[in-house]
This record gives structure tokens, sequence and C-alpha cells, in this order.
């Protein structure tokens, strides 16, 4: 079953806002009313760009072409069965969302992965890229943080290509003889500016309904800082190595180099060894129509039917989408499929239990934030976001998840079979331990973060799929589910239903296996006489993160007071091990204590957001700005100590002290 | 003045036998007698092959051509200046000394760096080597291990190929625009199995003078386990690249992908992928003429006159040798040139001199061994040997050394100016501690071996050099100095004159350094009141290494009495810190002490030798069996342990702790 709906999903490219898109709408609210689903279509309309003419070429000193492209992505269609998916006219060029218009000619400098490490190295070793074009390689952080810096430090375009050493030949056997990417392939996506906000670039923290007005959209070239004004484009390694073997200058950092044949240098300024690349790329930028699906199971219980469970997936794709994120969206149908046939014997959840099927994710987690944004009144009372995105490219189950949740959702894992044999849990554990100990054998010195712990160590949320919105804007608690292998085809033609059914998931048992975990963990919430929050973990976790930032303050010499977050946390830390026990023998009334555990959550919001971006309100959890994917705790204290700016943190020490003292104060109350 | 002897030495390629070689040992004997030694040119036979005819050839299994080689080293003339040397037509074509004749024809196996670990791993993967040709990277070991473990596996050749990782464009520039390996230079370089004795692989134990009567040698075709019987070749990177393409079978493991632009797999046993390589090589093996240069200053005590100071160096090279080893050879001459300004003022040493430039060591040792082999008996009474190979290949100072003999060269090397300001020492330190922080700051956990010690570590004397017969086979304490930087030509026909001032020394400081170093080494050595061996040092360090191999036995479970290694260890780091205090105030008899210093080393001598390799004597020290070049400690225990075999290890055991008490018992006496 979810075999055949991967196939139907996944049959043409599907990009957001394209007709095609618009099906893929249709066909998933058609499962949503055949399970019983209360299902309505929610459109919004945000500005996307679709490339019209995607144009790059290079030459050196003399004038001469060294490359002209992009090349189409294509793969021999004589070895290794060839690719049934590529030439399908629907395909447009690989190019990257929220890149503007541009065309610029300019030298070219080599960044690395254009962290900001790497550009303060380029600076050390007097290697300016003002008016230059930089190429990056993926990996490292997120492309939209790499433009984010090239943009402040002064360049004038970005070319980001996916180096082998960490996505082709180097890793394996390239598509269609292995799972790794081939020479041509691209990897397309956003280059928003995801830690500043993501969503509709015109409408930060509202709406983009129909009916928006004009006037409250703030214009596209208002924007500024928090949005790209240099043209970028990603490139396949194809077209990357004639750029780079040609590039003149200082021999890179070796640190630098990747695996293309040849020895990787900065870029010279001028001079006979120079490269000069001519970027011309033409978008078509307006406001175009996208549609969230939502279905809807009513609650029973009075008192809890308001709090919701939202469960969601996204369902648009750079092209087919067959890895991402349809293989979530097939999971998350079957999850339905088997919520119907629960509705067809009469049960009902106690609370309200919500699937979205989000659309634009891919641009910037648009459908989901536009939503999020509408229903924020709403969301105030719902107990979880579990999301999925990237729901299978292989065996190894992976998950993200806020402290609090990590004791649920290894609850979960553990009531369901996997189809190595075993539990999703027990095999998640083996599959971490072997990790470990490839890794201590590798590097001698090597020890797991928690030595002695035997639980399966959970990572935590930072940003590049939907539940960014739900908790970092919302608090609204969140897990992340996914299940990983060898997948070198992300975002690029080939993430298609040949590739999947070859690589990923052949008969589709990781498909059955994802769907009801997936949908444990809704119906668990949903049901949940106490909700299964754990402030204990999460006191726990938070008082090693102050302790963290002080010692690191400590380091860079800043003078900085940090009584009375230590004091917080360690309030926190108490109220969550009282709340723990009465969690243990909950009271009659447990409709007080589940809304105090909900409320304890969104109290660690601070209204004002964090520094430089207002939209992101979570004290304790946020995409780092210089990361964008992953993680920074308490991301208000940490990057002001990281920037050095004493004044900076020592508010933000206060600001979160205050939250975690209005968070520990509730949980008090519910445990006097 | 080191420029011009160096230029003089490498004019034409002089490999051991050849006229130009014989031409060099005149030119070093005229720079002896000028200096005023004693000089007289050492001639030994002994069994050289020379190449007739190389060729290597690889097809597909449609019996398409993928190769036909070796590719002639050549690199662009038109580009950065091109190469001078490389069309000169005395340049033999790039061989293996100590390769047999063969003509074969297999498929291939890829076995990454050929280390006993990589033949298991095959083995475990399903791939068997027997009756291949087996395809293997340089690094990590001795080439000649490479070829004893293929050929105990069964293999019928041996491909040894310069990976670009490791040495070529993926380390940095690529000669002549930087120090790198170019893709057609090639690694020459012996496969004799060194770890089971060096030099004339006819007459191990003795020395192969002309007068020897061929009933003294062993044929060629008895030595069998102890030398090469199949035949073996190095190529570039360039010839190794098609045959590594076309591979089929399995993916090689992650770790064992080199830089080439494409997966790395394990060779196919037949079929469509298998690749087939015909090796054809003719060697010329017979006995040739080589000659050792040796000059002699005549000591004046003589109580200690017979108590040989040693310092030598190599002077064949596999073509021009620049760096590796007429780097070395004009430091040495530098240093004999100090020497005889020293005996035109009148100056005479308490101890005789020696100097000796070595040949054929680039065959295993061989001029250095013979001649250890012919004055066995004087060298029981030598005090000291300082070994100089690679003598300079860049700025940074590099030293091995018995334990006994690290703080006299950490004193050396502080009373030596660098070019760089500051001592050779201070500079050493600093070097040293960069490499630390540099290794810290990637891999998180890394530590310095020894904590809070601010000394610069020296590492200890494995073998690939001259001082293996001196230290390994008579007991001579030895150390081993150089001065390296970033070098991609070893043992191709671009290690010369040109490469050397482009990149290793323009301006040939760093020889004067060596000269400086070198010669006082000398000088100190041989007018030493009292020894400067440090026994408290010496005595340390083997109690770590007795309980090392203790833990290492535990964690294989293995059970083995350590109470008299132990007890052993203990007395001689007791004797050790003893006479340590007698050195500081000596009494007036320094003879006698002396005497036992020297003796204390012989004393560690075993003279039944190693187990399977009785040539190699030293109970503290040896080349590892699987290593060649790495230093094994107390190899007999360490590695009847490793191969797991109890009995043996109790045996290694018991030899070392009598080995220790005879030399604590010496030193024990002195003390009195």
């Amino acid at each position: 079953m979810a075999g055949e709906e991967l196939k139907a999903l996944t049959s043409a490219p599907h990009w957001a806002s394209s007709p095609e898109d618009y099906k893929t709408a249709l066909y998933v609210a058609d499962k949503f009313k055949a399970a019983g689903l209360e299902t309505s279509i929610v459109p919004y309309n945000v500005l996307l760009n679709k490339p019209i003419r995607i144009s790059i070429e290079a030459f050196n000193a003399n004038g001469d072409k060294l490359m002209s492209g992009p090349t189409q992505e294509h793969v021999d269609p004589k070895r290794y069965g060839g690719d049934p998916y590529q030439d399908d006219p629907r395909v447009l060029p690989a190019f990257n969302g929220s890149s503007p218009s541009g065309d610029v000619t300019a030298p070219v400098v080599y960044a690395n992965y254009g962290e900001l490490a790497d550009f303060k190295e380029l600076q050390k070793m007097g290697v300016s890229v003002k008016g230059k074009i930089v190429l990056v390689r993926y990996g490292a952080n997120f492309r939209g943080v790499k433009v984010y810096i090239a943009q402040k430090y002064g360049a004038v375009g970005v070319l980001i290509y996916s180096d082998p050493t960490d996505d082709g030949y180097f890793r394996g056997d390239v598509y269609p003889k292995g799972p790794w990417r081939p020479a041509t392939a691209v990897q397309r996506g956003s280059v928003q500016f995801l830690p500043i906000y993501p969503g509709d670039p015109e409408t930060p923290g509202i709406a983009s309904t129909p009916d928006l007005p004009v006037s409250k959209r703030i214009p596209a070239d208002k924007i500024q800082a928090d949005w790209p004004s240099i043209p970028s484009n990603p490139l396949s390694y194809k077209d990357a190595a004639p750029i780079l073997k040609a590039l003149g200058g200082q021999e890179s950092p070796r640190s630098w180099q990747g695996a293309l044949p040849f020895t990787y240098h900065l870029g010279a300024d001028g001079g006979p060894n120079v490269v000069t690349v001519h970027m011309h790329l033409e978008q078509d930028t307006r406001l175009r129509t996208i549609w969230d699906v939502i279905g809807t199971i009513d609650g029973t219980d009075p008192a809890e039917k308001e709090d919701w469970v939202i469960v969601g997936n996204h369902r648009d794709a750079w092209v087919y989408g067959a890895v991402d994120p349809n293989s979530g969206t097939a999971a998350m149908l079957e999850a339905v499929h088997g919520f119907g046939a629960l509705l067809k014997q009469g049960w009902r959840p106690k609370r309200r239990i919500v699937f979205a099927s989000w659309d634009a994710e891919e641009e910037g987690l648009i459908g989901s934030t536009e939503w999020c944004e509408q229903y924020a009144n709403h969301l105030a009372h719902a107990v979880a976001y579990f999301n999925t995105d990237v729901g299978v490219s292989g065996p190894n189950f992976t998950a993200g998840a806020v402290p609090s949740l990590k004791p649920f959702l290894r609850d979960i894992t553990q009531r369901v079979q996997s189809p190595k044999g075993g539990t999703v849990y027990s095999q998640w554990q083996q599959t971490q331990k072997a990790a470990d100990a490839m890794r201590a054998s590798t590097h001698r010195q090597f020890r797991p973060e928690t030595p002695g712990e035997n639980d399966v160590r959970i990572g935590n949320l930072g940003s590049g799929s939907d539940y960014t919105p739900f908790l970092q804007h919302l608090g609204v608690p969140s897990t992340d589910i996914g299940s990983s292998g060898p997948y070198g085809v992300y975002h690029s033609v080939f993430d298609n239903y040949n590739w999947f059914t070859k690589f990923a998931d052949p008969t589709f048992v990781y498909e059955q296996q994802q769907a009801r975990v997936f949908g444990l963990e809704a119906l668990h919430m949903a049901d949940a006489d106490i909700l299964p929050y754990d402030y204990q973990v999460y006191g726990a976790d938070i008082v090693g993160y102050v302790h963290a930032a002080q010692r690191h303050a400590t380091a860079l010499n800043l003078s900085l007071d940090f009584t009375a977050a230590n004091a917080a946390a360690q309030r926190f830390a108490n109220a969550g091990e009282d709340i723990h026990h009465i969690q243990e023998t909950p009271p009659p009334n447990t409709a007080t204590l589940n809304h105090a555990l909900r409320a304890a959550e969104e109290a660690l919001l601070n209204p004002a957001g964090l520094p430089k971006r207002p939209w992101y309100k979570h004290t304790i959890y946020a995409p780092g700005e210089y990361t964008g994917y992953a993680a920074v705790v308490i991301p208000g204290v940490n990057e002001a100590i990281e920037a050095q700016d004493a004044p900076l943190a020592q508010a933000q020490i206060t600001a979160l002290a205050q939250a975690l003292n209005r968070s520990a104060a509730i949980l008090e109350q519910a445990a006097k």
C-alpha cells in the first residue's frame, strides 16, 4: 500500500505551486477523506521564485571557456539499468529557492564549506571575497547560511556544489550502480535565511492567506539583510570540477581539499590564473498559491479536546521526491489508513488529532509556518507536533526531539517490531553502538557523550523541517523521525521511485515500520491520561547547558554573572523532579496537571524573541545563526557569548532565568 | 659548500654498483683525504638485481588493454620550469630491489596498504588473494612487508602504487609547481624482507668480502621464506588509476578509498568485471661490487681509543638522490670539513672517530650491514653510531634515538642555532607543539603522549636506515637525525638538485644546521670524559614497556607470568638511577665506569636473537615483523603476545628478564 501511494505521489515532478503539486494535494485529501477525516485544502499565497533561465559559464584569463552549464542531470541509460525518470521535460533546471535574479561576472574564490570560520580563514590568508563569486561545497551548515555569510562579506554571487568527498564516488558506488550521487546530480535547495525566520518572506509572524491585503506584506525589496540579495545556484561536481581545477592563487588549507583529482586553490584575484564566472539567473519571483491538506479527527474529552496532537509531513518536492518527502507522506497515509480502520470500529481519541500535508516546505517551511501563524492561538494548547520529512532512505531509525519527549519516543519505539528482528528501539540501539564502536576504533580517544548510559541518544531539534514553527515559534513539544541509509540523490532528479525501490526500501517494510511508529506516537499522545512529558530529563539537560555556557564564557574571558541562570535552571530541574513523581501517581483531576505540563513548555518562550531574530521565541532551542540545520542550545546566551558581546549575553542570561523561573513556577504550583 | 657538494654528488644517477656510484665513492674519499682522514674504499660483492625489462599491462574481461606501462616519469617541460634531469638515458626504469624476475598473468585484487589487518579483512569479506596479483598502496608499513604478507597469503605478484591521498595532489601542488608527487613519479625501493635480516641476502651474519668463498654463501634459491619469491614492481598513480578504476567485485571498505576520482573496488574473481594484469619482469640478478668509503681520525686516549664513534650516511641513490641520501652526504662532508680544520689546528679526539659513506643502503642496508658483520669484534667496543639518511627535505628537525641517548641529543640541539632563530632545540619543540595543537584542534580528545612533559619527544629506532646493524645486531647506542618538510619525490627521478633547490633548502642553511648537529654529536661523544648515556630514562621506558605488554596479554586472555620481567625491569631502572648519580660525580678512574656504561647496552642483546629472525639480537628494539619501518619494543615478548603464542611469549619474557638482569648487574657493579 505504501508502495502504491509512493508510486502515485512521485509519478511526476511536483514542485510547490505547480499543477502537479495540486494533484498530489487532491490525492492526499482523497486518502484523508477515505479514512474518515474531516478534510480541507488550505491555500496560501506566498512569494516563490521559478527559474526561467539559469546559465553559468566559466572562463580563464585568456577568455577560453572552461565550462558552460548547468549540465542536465543525466546518467548513461545503458549501464546498470539507467534511470527512467531523468528525461521528463517538466523537470525544472537545478536552482536555489529564494535566489534573486542576477547577471554577474566576477572572479571566483573557493571558500570550503562556507562556514563563518572558513570566511575568517580566508581573511587571515589575505583573500577578500568582496566583489567575488564564492564557490563553496555542500556540508557542515545549511546552504542558506553559506549565502548569508557570503553576502555579509561582500560577495556578489554564490555557487554551491556537491564535493565527491562528502556526497559522491568517495562515499561509494554512484547511481545507478550504487546509491551515491553521480557526477551530474545537483542538490537543489532553498537559500532562505532560515535562522532569521522561515515561511513566506513577506509575512513574518502573519499568515499569507488569500485574503491578506497587500498592505500587510513587506515588499520584497524592503527585506534587505534578512533575505538573499545576491544570486546563488547549486552545481554538480561535474560542473564545479573545471572551475576548481583552473583556480589559481594560494593552495587551499589542506583540510579544505576534496576528492576531485587535483589540488584545490583559493582563486587568484587577477593575472593569468584568475577564473571568471558569468552567472545569469532569471527568476520569475511572484506570489503563487500553495496548498496544505489538513485532516482532523475530533477528540471526545471535553477537558482535552482542544489540546491538539498534530502529525505532519510535507508533500512538495524539488523534483520527484521519492525519499524527500514522499517516503514520509506514504508512511503518514499508511498511518491515516490505520486510524481510518479504528474510526470504523467506533474508536475516538480523547484529544483532537490533526494530520497535515504541508506544501512549500522546500522553499522555507512555508506551508507549515503560514498555518502555524494562522492558528497560533489554537496551537497554544497543542500538546505535541510529530514530524517526518525524509521518511525512509534506508534501514536505520533516527530521531530528534525536545528532551521532555525523549523518554516517550524511546517507549514508542520499544512497541514496534523492526523488519530486522527485535524492536525498532533495540535495532536503533544496536546501530548506535556499532557506530560508536567504529568511531572508537578509528579515533582512539573517542568516548560516547554519556558513557555508561545505555539509553539510545536522541538529537536535539535544530531546523530544516516543519517542526520549527511549532517548537521554536509556538513552544509545541515536538519530535522528528526518519529511517536512513546511504542516500546520495538528495534534492536531485534521481530521488525517484526507481532509486527508492533499488536502494532505500525495495519491499516497503521500513515504510510500514515508520507508519507504525508515527501512528503510535499520535495514538498514545492523543489518548494519554497524563501527558508523558519528562521534565526531570529536560531539567538535567538545561542545568548542563547553563554550566557549559558558563565554562565557555570563562574560557573567552567574558565577565558574566550566571547566578540567576544557574539558580533558575536548578529550580526548574527540582520542579521537574517533583512533577515527575506526581505524574507517576497522578491526582484525580488530571486536566489541571495536564494543563500545567503543557503550559510549562510554552513558558519557556520569550515573547521578545531572540536578538536579531524575534520570530524565534524559544529560550532553549533554535537553529544556529551560523549553522541553520544544527540546534544551538540556550541560543540567546550562547550566541552572545560566541560573539563576545558581554552586555547582550548578560541580558540574555536574565531572559533565560526569567523563562526558567516562569516555567518552574507553573510546575511547582501543579506539584503542590 | 654543501651546495657544491650536493650538485657534484647528484650530477648523474648513481645506483649502487654502477660506474657513477663508484665516481661518488672517489669523490667522497677525496673529501675525506683532504680533511686529513685516514681513508679507504672498502668493497663488497653482494647480490643485486638490475632491471633489464619491466613490462606491466592490464586488460579487461574482453581483452581490451587498459594500460601498458610503466609510463616514463615525466612532467611537462613547458610548465613551471619543467625538470632538467628527467630525460637522462642512464635513469633505470622504476623497479623493486630484491624482486625476482617473473612472467605472471592473473586477476587483480586491491588490498589497501597491504597490512596484515588488510589481508585479514579481505579474507573476512570472502576475497582470496591466492593466485592473484595484489595491488596495494604505499604507506602504513615498509614495502617489503607488503610483499612478505602477500607471498604468505599465496599471491603471485604485487604492484605497489602511490595513492594521491598519501603522496600526490591531495597533499598539495605537485612538482614542478609544488613539492608533491606528480602523476608519473614512481617510488622505487627494496622489497627485501628487512625484518628478517638486512644486508646481502646470501650472507646473513657474514661479511661479503671479495675473498669470501662461494661455499660460504647461501645459494639464492635456498633462501625461500626469508626472501621475495614473487615478482613485484612499483607504479605511479597515473599507471595504477586505469587498473583500479576498472576493478569489479565488492566495494572496498570505505577507509580503503583513496583520492583517485572513482569508487575503489576489491576486484572480481572472474566474469565481466575482472581485470587481468600481465607482469613481465626480467631482472639481471648477480653479485655486484659496492663500495663503502671509510675515513678515520685516531683517538689519543689509550684507555678509550679503541671505543669508536661511528658517523654514517649512505651515498647510493635510486636515481639522483638529492634528498635521499645526498643531502645527508653533503651535511656529513661539511662536518668532515670542520673536523679537518680542527685537525689542522692540532686537535685530536680522545676516541677514534670513523666516518662512513655506505653503499647499497637502498637495496637493504647492505654496505653498512656487511661492514658491521666484518668488524663485529671491534664494534663491540663502539660507543655510538650517529646516522643521517634523508638529511634535509625541509626545515623541520626530526630525530630518533635509543632512550639512553635522548637527553644527549636534546643537549646537542640546544647548542646549535636554527636559521629560523633560536636553537635547533627550541624550533623543534615549537614545531612539535604546533603539530600537537593542530591535532588537538582536529581530534578533540587528542592528548600528547606525555602530558605536562615539556621536553621534545624523540622517536624510537625501527628500521629503514643504516643504524639497524649497529643497534639491533651489535648493540651500539644509536641516533638518527634529519630535517623534514613536504617531500613528494621520494625515490623518484624528481628527487634531484632542481627539486632540492626549489623546495627543500634553496640557500643550504638547513644543510649547515644539520652538519653542525651531526659534527657536534661526534665531537661531544668522542671527547666525553664520562659517556653521556642516560640509563635512568632508559630504565623508566623499559618498565613502561613491560607493563604495557602485560596489560596487552591480559586483554587477550593470555595467561603469562610477568614476575621475573617486572622485577628485572625494576632492577634495571634502579641501577640506572644509581649509575646516573655516579655519572654526575664520577670517580677518578673513568675508564672502568665508561666500560660498564657501554657494556650495559651490549648486555641487552640476546645471543640467540629473536624467534624466526636470529640476526636481530636486541631484546628492547627491533623493526616489527609486520611493520618494517616502525619499531616494536621488547619485540620477542610483544610479537609472541600478538600471535597469541603463550609458550613462546613466556620463553621471551625469560630471555628479556635475563638480559635486563645481565645489564643491571653490570651497572650495579659499576655503581658500587
